[in-house]
């Protein structure tokens, strides 16, 4: 291999599958991005960047596919960086996991394209919420589950669910209405089913709005409940209106499961 | 009904089932039965007591099935305690688990036999070690699993746990050598079975030794690993030394299941 041909420090592009419980963290976006450097911020990109730029000894820029909000769980986030180190894959997960927090973990560490870009290229998300629906909860799962004693109808909610299917506008579950952005997103699956005491809804999306999700969850527990009639989550849709859906499910029961890219 | 003839204050024996994450006590015991009431002890038992006692406005004695160890967890614990409250099951249920911290949760309350003793009436309990055998930890286990990187046969471990089923003196598994006592115990069920990275080593004995299980565990992790032969549990067991077992596997790993009674 003729090495005086290829310049020393090209920069390599690092994709990152990522696990981690979101329980201790303020979300994966690092806060405020403010430039007092001797602040630490308690966000899994931060801390992920923090062990990354001192194995590589270079400043690391993590690009994530996207936020997850405080408390939120992930076990397939993405994320990308670029670097001049030469370090194998194999040694930067190592060195990572043996670093890191014990609740993050870095399941995969590969060489990817220079132009991937973790953000800008997926094409779509999937979440699961899990809710626990049984008279007690879980001492295992507390962090894990929403825990619910009252018995939610999950054929109602999977009713409800199949309406929210396609390509509309989702106002009514956006937390915040950020003006001029659109609200107009596409999911592309939704369901919900019951495992015994389990309720498991996975949501497939080409992206989310904040707490659409959660505020998703919320109002298909009030028609689990009885509290809104399966015809109200197209009624909600319709009203184009925050305070017309149900209230925003606990962020714990949240967990990013996966991220598709073309 | 005569109530005239019945004595007010009998006393009623109520038996509790109890699911506990032990990662933050130092196991189930109240420590060092000190006279010093003041003083807190961060145990499973002393906190069910402490809210037992509020909430019947009365001492509460609870006594366990048994003990475990700080960081050991429980998905099945029997314990009993007398009272002459007549507050009926399902609401002391409902205010343990309301005031209760959410690592411990009642799964059942009930009423039994004047008799009934959770310790002397065990006849046999099961406990489960799980073993995350893949190259990284887990973020969402890591409390509740002992991570081994390096590949276990778990051939090998049933092969090597099968030796030691039966009525055996298995003085070599336990940890502290309690003059005079008995180490003949006799285990009924010892399995180690793989699903995917997960080995579930389960083990059914009529009573335990301090540490018998982790030592047990340790060994057989020995035998995976390649480092003990399989035939060695008989010639450790034969040797009654703890000093030929292997290591203590991490308390964190193992959870009571069930407690069995006649």
């Amino acid at each position: 291999m003729c090495l005086s041909t290829v310049p020393k420090k090209i920069m390599r592009n690092i994709r990152l599958k990522i696990e981690y419980d979101g329980t201790n963290y303020k979300g994966w976006q690092v806060q405020n991005s403010s430039k007092n450097r001797t602040k630490t911020y308690n966000t899994i990109q931060q801390e992920i960047q923090t062990v990354l730029s001192r194995i590589l000894q270079e400043d690391v820029k993590l690009i994530g596919s996207g936020r997850t909000d405080a408390g939120v769980h992930a076990k397939g986030q993405v994320a990308n960086f670029k670097t001049k180190s030469e370090m194998p894959v194999s040694r930067i997960k190592r060195a990572l996991n043996s670093l890191l927090p014990k609740d993050i973990v870095i399941i995969s560490v590969k060489q990817t394209s220079p132009d991937f870009h973790s953000r800008f290229d997926a094409a779509s998300k999937v979440y699961r919420y899990q809710i626990l629906n049984s008279p007690h909860s879980s001492a295992f799962e507390r962090l894990y589950q929403y825990h619910i004693p009252y018995k939610l109808d999950h054929k109602l909610m999977q009713r409800a669910a199949t309406l929210l299917i396609g390509k509309k506008d989702f106002k009514s579950f956006q937390a915040v209405d950020k003006k001029g952005r659109s609200s107009i997103r596409t999911i592309k699956k939704l369901t919900v089913k019951r495992q015994g005491d389990i309720i498991n809804i996975d949501i497939m999306a080409d992206g989310f709005l904040y707490n659409m999700v959660r505020n998703i969850v919320g109002t298909l527990i009030e028609i689990g409940r009885g509290k809104f009639k399966v015809e109200d989550s197209r009624h909600i849709l319709d009203a184009k209106d925050r305070r017309k859906a149900g209230p925003t499910a606990p962020a714990k029961g949240l967990c990013l499961i996966k991220v598709m890219y073309k």
